[in-house]
Order: C-alpha cells, then structure tokens, then sequence
C-alpha cells in the first residue's frame, strides 16, 4: 500500500495479506472495506477472530474443532464408531459430512508427514490415533488425506502402523472426476482411472 | 458451515463473509486459518481492525483517510494544488499515485450518485469539495470517476455545478487499454476508441 495512505491502513493491509489466499491487492480492498464499517461492526468482526480464537478446541477424541471436549460426531451413538476417516484438516470433514453418506466418525492429523517442511510423523495427531484404536471397537480406517505426494507418504506410514493392529486400512478411490471430461482430465488422474478400472 | 464444528466458528466465517469479494467457502477457509494462528497473531490481527477503524479518519481538505488533520498529498507543498482529481473512493488515489505522473491533489466523493439505491447528492462530499473551491485557487477539476452509469452521471451533475464557477471541468478519456486487441475489446469501448480518436 503506498505512502499516501494512512499507517493503520498499510498495518490492516498487511494483516489481511497473511491470510490465506488474499493478495496485497485484495488486502488492500479488504482494508478500505474495514473504513466503511459501523463501530459496531469492525468490533464484531474483531470480537468473532477473538473468541474463535481464544473458545475453540480440539475434540478430545477425533481432533475435529469444538467448543465442547467432544464434538458433536463423536458425542453422535447414532454414528459407526467402528469405522474411523483420518482425514488432514477439519475443513475435510465439512467436506465429508456434505455427502451426507459417511456414517462413520473421523480423525483430524492437523498437517501431512512432509521432511521438507520440518513435519515429522510426531509433529501431526498420528499417536492420538494409535491411542483411540488402542481402546479397540475400531474395525476399518478410511486414509482419506489428498492425492498429492504428502498425502500419499502420510496415508503409506500410518497404514504400516496399523497393520499389525489387526485394524483394516483402506484408501479413497481415484478416478474421473464426475461430470468431469476425459479431454480435461490430466494423464495421472487418467492413468488412475485406468488401472482402477471396475467391471459392469 | 455446516453444523458439525464449534459455533464461534461459524460465527467467525459469517464475519468474514461479509466482507467484499469473499464467498462463503473462502470465509471458511478464513476461518479455519484463524484457529492456527498463535494467540499474538489473531490478537494483531483483531487489534489491526479496530486500530485502522478508530484512528484513522478523513483528510479535512481532499476526504482521503488519513491519520492527520491533513493527507499527505494535501500537506505537500509541491504538488500543484491549482488542479483537482475527482475520485470516488480512496483506493482511486493509490492507482493514480501508482502511474507517478500526476501532480495534482484529489478529491475523495465517498460513493457515487445513485438514486435507485437511496444515495443522492447531498450524501456523497461533493459540498466538500464546492467550498475548497469556492476559496479559489483551483483551475481545472479532472471528474475521474468510473466510466459506469453512475461514474458518468455524478460527473455530469458536479461539472453543471462547477461550471458557473469559472473551473474548467475535464474528464477522463476513453478508448482501448493499453495492450489490449481489439478482438477482445467490447462494443462500448471500441465506440469510445472511434469517437475519440486522434490525429497522428
């Protein structure tokens, strides 16, 4: 933001930038937004970061965010407590519970294995998952992080360590997107949807 | 949000919904981000909001947001204070700081004239910018607003207002953007490119 602008200004600009996805140019709209709000507004907007913030949890089973030590999953009897979808952040779940189909409950990792970044396998929830299926009733894990190299390693090293639980692991399909075109569809989705090609 | 995660959440990514340019799946990715910040960086944050908003203020002579009684622009000397760019909103000011080459001061309107959605003349700072004239010492008002239904119709309403005055009253041109075909240009434009073409 350039010098002929107020300083508080630049300082919002640049809080809002470190957020993800906003650019400087967006930050900066954002920022003039901010100008055009009520008192009663901006105090809103900064009271809702702050008491998010400070009132929200980990659900002390799944990891899921929650105000409450369970979230409403885990604290749900009507769900599968036997199948368990570990899943890498919490926003996955919103992802899962919109299929409205998943009955089961889920495992929030909070981060992927990725060396590169510093992220060893102690740094995500991997041993609070080892101790929720310590306590058994746990027939089936669903590795359900994304199909990207760190998804992969992550989805790969807890399945060894499953293994000799007894704990079944298995891995979302890949394939065509639905209502997806083969045109568009990139050579390693192709190659996927090939080789996990089903009979019908 | 989706009723499975904590309410402050949901809460939280509303706020950010309301915010320009943001859907409802970016506020929640906003959201989400929120909860893995460090207590100090969601404190900056919220604190940058309420800083901007309650210290910074409009310049008394040009409107633009300002932490002083006078903008920058408006306390500098050496800009030629005999010329006036219009504008309808403090970000107008960065874009046309950002080309370097105008050395005049600004007028900021605050909005646009658009009786449909209740904002007349009287609620945009176009009185303000009558009494810096009437203190003379203004020779030509560049009307920068944007080219819309309402960019054009406030600067024809402030240019019959100005013109009794004695002020030369200028606007923007129109025509293709630099670096654009005119394959891509739309009708309008290529319109306003013909009408105001120019000698070589």
């Amino acid at each position: 933001m350039a010098s002929n602008t107020a300083l508080p200004l630049v300082l919002l600009a640049e809080q809002f930038a470190r957020l993800p996805g906003i650019g400087m140019k967006s930050a900066q709209r954002l920022a003039y937004h901010v100008m055009t709000m009520t008192d009663e507004e901006a105090k809103a907007f900064a009271d809702a970061v702050l008491t998010a913030h400070s009132t929200v949890k980990c659900c002390s089973e799944c990891q899921n965010f929650t105000e409450n030590a369970l979230c409403p999953i885990c604290d749900d009897p009507e769900r599968d407590h036997g199948t368990i979808c570990v899943v890498e952040t919490p926003k996955d779940i919103t992802a899962f519970e919109r299929t409205n189909e998943y009955k089961g409950i889920y495992h929030v990792l909070h981060g992927l294995i990725s060396p590169i970044d510093g992220i060893t396998p102690d740094k995500i929830r991997i041993k609070e998952l080892l101790s929720r299926i310590g306590k058994g009733g746990v027939s089936e894990v669903i590795m359900a992080t994304n199909p990207t190299v760190e998804g992969e390693a992550t989805a790969m090293y807890i399945s060894k360590l499953l293994k000799p639980l007894g704990v079944k692991v298995t891995r979302l399909a890949f394939g065509l997107p639905i209502g997806g075109t083969l045109e568009y569809a990139d050579e390693v989705t192709l190659f996927k949807a090939l080789e996990n090609r089903s009979e019908i």
